[in-house]
């Protein structure tokens, strides 16, 4: 039987923790509060904010989402991230992706102050995932690590296969994995024989955004997988980068959607209590 | 037969095209110049500084050497680098290491203005490095590919394995490696079984910076070996991270010493080159 890795019950158990740590914040007066930016255009990045405002109300943390009309101009949104960024009382800032093409997504990121950037989006926090130093780390690869913790598998000295190298979800994952000892494979799209990589693998990682790119007849029953993939298809169903059947041949898989996807805003508000032990203790993000 | 990949020959045609870049540049009354940083202590970096400078004057490259005591303060070191960076007939900075324990390379390291850190050791770069923006990138990882593709072997969808992870020549050389399109495996001192991974490579960069650590049993006679390790055994031997007799059981390797040291100091050079080309377009180092 495969283990299917749902995500649901350990994203429970983390929003219980985050619950408790934010009535104790509230009780010493302090009210964690996040800052959201939407740039209207975009239906899925509205649904995201709308469900992380949701999430946030659950927790009893302040959100304050920032909406933008399409035509914005770059400065207004820099203008508002430069005041975010002074408020004593803001502690987590988060800008909805994919922006209109006028705006530079790389420049607004940068603009953000690193001790608030809680999806790890600033130069400052890519550099200290990749080095291991303080910082804010993105919250994808932590949720694919996290799940698979949670189901028991360790990455100390473990084969892993890590399918795609983007900036958002790959390469921060690599750095993540190797800091965990594990011995990784980077694959991609020009890898030859992606199979065979597969193969020698104990536990693979796939994060490509290609909708059903690992099919059944390149796995093992042995094999772990998490599917980092979050894809809409034409008839605007969820499903990740690996094909459904896959799970019936492997010994574990995380479901999409309800795996990856569903702890990664847990893990956004994670980082929001890291930001604000960061913020308090003055530490710097370089 | 194996075929040695000694770097004399590609280094003299890298130092042969600088020269030129060299003439050019007097001519328009450029004068290239490098600042090397030494902290008196350590006899081997006195002895690259040196080596450094020998090169610098064949390829008339203006080259200042300052020397400090060794129980300097951080500030002192500091305060030269800040008239360094503002000084417009400096192009390059280099810091030798090792630094006595007093000092902090990573905090003198990051007070090196991006645009003349031709050995790629400040943050911006590094990150550049990850992301493959514009910046300089550090010499070690370059000169073993550039020896590499000089012997005719290409990268583009092979399987490499990477020994060693450290943040000097290891994990920027994965960076460099993955966007060749190579398919890279990277194996550490926490890999169980190093021979497996290089046992499905066709080609490895060994970078771990410890004797003699790869021996023959572990390799294939379709293996193409690069060995970035420098290491002096007790009787002030210079030997690579790859045991002598591998070469008798692999395709094609580089020799320790002669092989990717020969061709680091070479692209040193070139990132002189480089960064006065950044620093004339007025580009900026993020």
């Amino acid at each position: 039987m495969t283990l299917m890795m749902k995500a649901k019950q350990v994203a429970d158990e983390v929003y219980a923790a985050i619950r408790l740590r934010v009535e104790e914040l509230r009780r010493l007066g302090v009210v964690p509060r996040i800052a959201t930016i939407l740039v209207e255009g975009d239906p899925a990045s509205a649904f995201y904010a709308q469900a992380k405002q949701k999430v946030a109300e659950k927790l009893d943390i302040s959100f304050e989402l920032h909406t933008f009309a399409k035509d914005v101009s770059q400065q207004e949104i820099l203008r508002l991230i430069a005041q975010l960024n002074k408020d004593p009382q803001v502690h987590g800032i988060m800008l909805e992706l994919p922006l209109p093409k006028h705006l530079s997504a790389a420049t607004i990121e940068s603009s953000i102050s690193p001790r608030k950037d809680v999806d790890g989006v600033t130069p400052q926090n890519k550099l200290a995932t990749m080095t291991g130093e303080v910082g804010l780390y993105p919250a994808t690869p932590q949720a694919c690590i996290q799940l698979l913790k949670y189901y028991g598998y360790g990455l100390e000295g473990k084969n892993v296969t890590l399918v795609g190298r983007g900036q958002t979800v790959g390469l921060p994952l690599f750095h993540l994995l190797q800091r965990e000892n594990a011995t990784v494979t980077v694959c991609h799209s020009r890898t030859p024989d992606l199979a065979a990589h597969l193969r020698h693998a104990e536990i693979a990682f796939v994060a490509v955004g290609r909708p059903q790119m690992i099919v059944k007849e390149m796995v093992h029953p042995d094999l772990v997988v998490i599917d980092a993939g979050i894809n809409e298809t034409d008839n605007g169903k969820i499903v990740g980068d690996v094909a459904v059947d896959v799970s019936e041949a492997v010994a574990a898989i995380s479901p999409v959607p309800g795996g990856v996807g569903t702890l990664t805003t847990a893990v956004l508000y994670q980082n929001l209590l890291k930001a604000l032990e960061i913020q308090s203790q003055g530490q710097e993000v370089r």
